[in-house]
Formats: structure tokens, sequence, C-alpha cells
């Protein structure tokens, strides 16, 4: 087990790195803090390239750790596990996890989640949980939606992006896939031009797409689709989260 | 109109303190930041006590200030109206807003959401416009629950407070003026113990508690409850986000 006391050491400060979403993108690698996350990616199969954590982790956390391959752990000091922490209270355990092989084939079955430029990490984190959670086949990453890798959408996804499929795809190539297949694509519009989501049977495979927070899904994606719905509003509220939406619908689609 | 270009006024000084709680509680009064959610507060008859706006307020809203009664209105620099803000792209205006008065009584019909120990200042804002889309009658914020009147609270609600009542009172008294009322009150758990949303029918009057991000509702309050619904998860999330499970809850039962 190797061991690093000082936050001047070069590995640490590389990873200190890994918070910026450039220096992610370049190492194909990111930080998860915290042992419910970092327990559930190594569940799940995540491919782990370090486990580090201080004298509190490793009180707390002794029979698990003992499990773990003896070349993943690092241990570390206070100071260290501080200056990789982004937590406002950080836990005592920190790990270094290489991004998944985004070129998987998608399966072109059960419902989908797209999303369009959504910008919030917390909405996007907490749609990607949502899909989870209502049984979606899998989430894409259209243009302009937030990285999934950052601290705050790590800690919305509470780990769904470990148990179903998470892709960065252009829309425009995705929809027409989905046409293709003749699976059913729907669009989400702010107004009552589109039809109420209430008339909209339930679905075996179909794809949803969600848009920016002020602007919505982009016409041009709006144009491609099946069918664009909404939600009625009955009270004066202007519009829905658009978390609270994709709840809506999704567990409405999947019902 | 006053002008105010120190932020060494004690005026200032005072208006800066109303980000604290305890001085909002003292005082009675609030911060409301950008023109949206001010013009909001204005048309929804809020009791404003002042306007603060500097010269890019001035240009940019010229025609709905002049609207104003002059006695509000503050001409501030550049700097005092930095000093207020707490977005991180601070607008040219900011409100101070008299709280309302919470001793009106409660009309028992329509939907009632009940908060019980929400922390979160995000989930309990997206709640409460939640509450206001889906045409409910009103909110409860019992025990624990954040304050409404924070910086985060108020953009996540974007004006909702002003649209329906939100009334602080402790969660055990108001279910059982429900109960009395023979309104049914829902409780939610995040277990399969309760019974599944789906198969509760819609509702014209009813109570729904949500509660703690972590803990779920209280015990003693699931015990009072007329049913307790659950939203089942299908796929490998342990749990949906609060206000998540409340927007698909709220809009189920207004339905």
């Amino acid at each position: 087990m190797k061991e690093i006391l000082s936050t001047k050491n070069t590995t640490i400060k590389e990873f200190k790195k890994l918070h910026k979403k450039k220096y992610r993108e370049e190492k194909q690698q990111y930080i998860i803090e915290g042992f419910h996350l970092i327990e559930e990616a190594v569940r799940a199969g995540a491919k782990i390239e370090w486990i580090l954590f201080n004298q509190r982790g490793q009180s707390e956390w002794s029979v698990w750790l003992d499990q773990q391959p003896d070349e993943l752990l690092i241990y570390v000091s206070e100071e260290v596990l501080l200056s990789l922490s982004e937590l406002p209270t950080p836990q005592g355990m920190v790990a270094i996890v290489n991004m998944p092989d985004d070129e998987k084939n998608i399966e072109f079955s059960g419902g989908w989640l797209l999303l369009d430029n959504v910008q919030d990490p917390g909405n996007v984190g907490t749609m990607i949980r949502t899909a989870d959670a209502a049984g979606l086949a899998g989430v894409i990453l259209g243009e302009g939606t937030s990285d999934i890798y950052s601290t705050k959408v790590l800690r919305a996804m509470q780990g769904s992006n470990y148990h179903l499929p998470v892709i960065r795809k252009p829309l425009a190539d995705i929809i027409d896939s989905f046409k293709r297949e003749q699976i059913p694509v729907f669009g989400t519009e702010l107004n009552a031009e589109a039809v109420s989501y209430q008339k909209i049977g339930h679905n075996r495979d179909y794809a949803l797409i969600m848009g920016n927070e002020g602007q919505g899904v982009a016409a041009e994606f709006l144009e491609k689709t099946d069918q664009n719905i909404y939600i009625p509003i009955k009270g004066t509220a202007e519009s829905l989260n658009v978390a609270i939406a994709a709840g809506i619908l999704m567990y409405h689609l999947e019902q």
C-alpha cells in the first residue's frame, strides 16, 4: 500500500487537476468523494484507478478496505485528503476513476432520455438519477449539456451513472437513429401548442427530449420528433423546473 | 427619490444583514434580487418596503420604475448594489420586502403540501414552485424545514410564494385539523411497505406530506396519516430526490 503525506506530492497535484473539466477530458479520469459513492462504483464494476483514504477513512471502513486490491490503495494525510475534496464536509475517502468507454453501441429498446443543452449540473445529475429510478434504458447527453464528472453532478446522480449507460452524442444523429428503428421520439415544449402528456399512453420503447432551462428544446430537434408534449400548468407558476418536468414525464411514460 | 452612494451608509448596512436568517426574522423583512422576481412581487401585491436600483437598472427598467411610488425608490451606486447582492451575476435591482402576516386562516380545501424537516433550500423552493404549477391550494412548512427567504429558496421558488399561501405551522396540529375536516392525509415512505401512489385515485382535497432528504417523514406523522404511499423504483437507484418525488405525486393527485 502506498502512502502520501504531502500536498506537494506531484501525484496529488495531478489528481487535484481532475476538478477541472479540461483536465478530466484529457486524462479520461475523474474524482469521486465519500464512501457511499465509491462503494457503489466498485460494486458496479467501474474502472477504479486509486482509492485514497485518511486515518478516519481507514478506521471507519477498514473491513471494506481490506477487501480491495492492495495496489489501488493510497493512505494519505488529513491535509492531502482535504486538498482533494470539494465537499463542504469532506469524508475520509476519495477515488480516482477511469471514464467508461463511450464507444459502446446503443441498444434501441426501452426508454431513453435525451438532454439538449441542459446546463445546471444539479438538474443533469437529478435527471440521470430519476431515469435510473424510473427504469429507463439510458441517457444521451446532447450538445451543450453539462459534463457529468463534476462534483455537483456526481453528487446529484448518486451513482446512477454506474447503473445505466450515459452517453455523449450529437442529438440530431441519435434522433434519426430512433426514427429509423420506428421508436417514437417525444419532444417537450413549454407551451400549450403541444399535446398534454396525459394524452400520451405508456410506451415500451421511446425517446424523450428535455431541453435547456431557459430556452427549452432547440427548434431543430422539435421539428424532427414524432410528437411534442407539454405538462399543463394549473396555477400561476410560469413553468416547471426541467428536472421536475422530466420526472413527471418519465414516470408517466414508464408506468 | 432617495439616493445612497456609499456602502458605509447605515441603512445599507441594515439591509445587508437581511441575508442572515436571524435578522430577517427579527425585522420580518427579506431581500429579493433581479427584475423578474421584483416585478412578480409587485404584481402579486407583496408589501414592498424599498426598491434599490443602480444606473443599469434605471436604464433597463425606466418605464416600470416610473410606475412605482416615488417614496419606495432608492438610487444606489454600483458598489452599494454589489454589496447587497448574493447572485453570481448581480442584476441592477434589489428590493426589501415585508414578510406576509402568517396569522391568516388556512382554507381546508384543495391540495396541500406539508413539508417535514426538508432541509435543502433548492428542494424547498422547487417544491413550492411545483405546488403552484400543479394547482395546489398551499404549502405548510413544518418543523425543521428550511427558511424560505434565503436567496437560494427565493430563486428556486421563482415568485410562487406570491401565488399561493406558504405558512409555517407545527405539522402534528395541522394533520389533526385536516383529519377533523375529513380530508385524506397521505404520508410518503421510502419503502414498499406503503401503497404504490398509482393505486391512489385523484383527489379534490388532500394533504401530502414530504419528508427529510435522508430520513423521510418522521414516524410520528406517518402514524397519523390515512394512507402512506410510495413511488416504485424500477431501476437500481436507491431513491428519488424528494423534490422529484413531490412533483410526480402532486401531478398524480391533481390530475
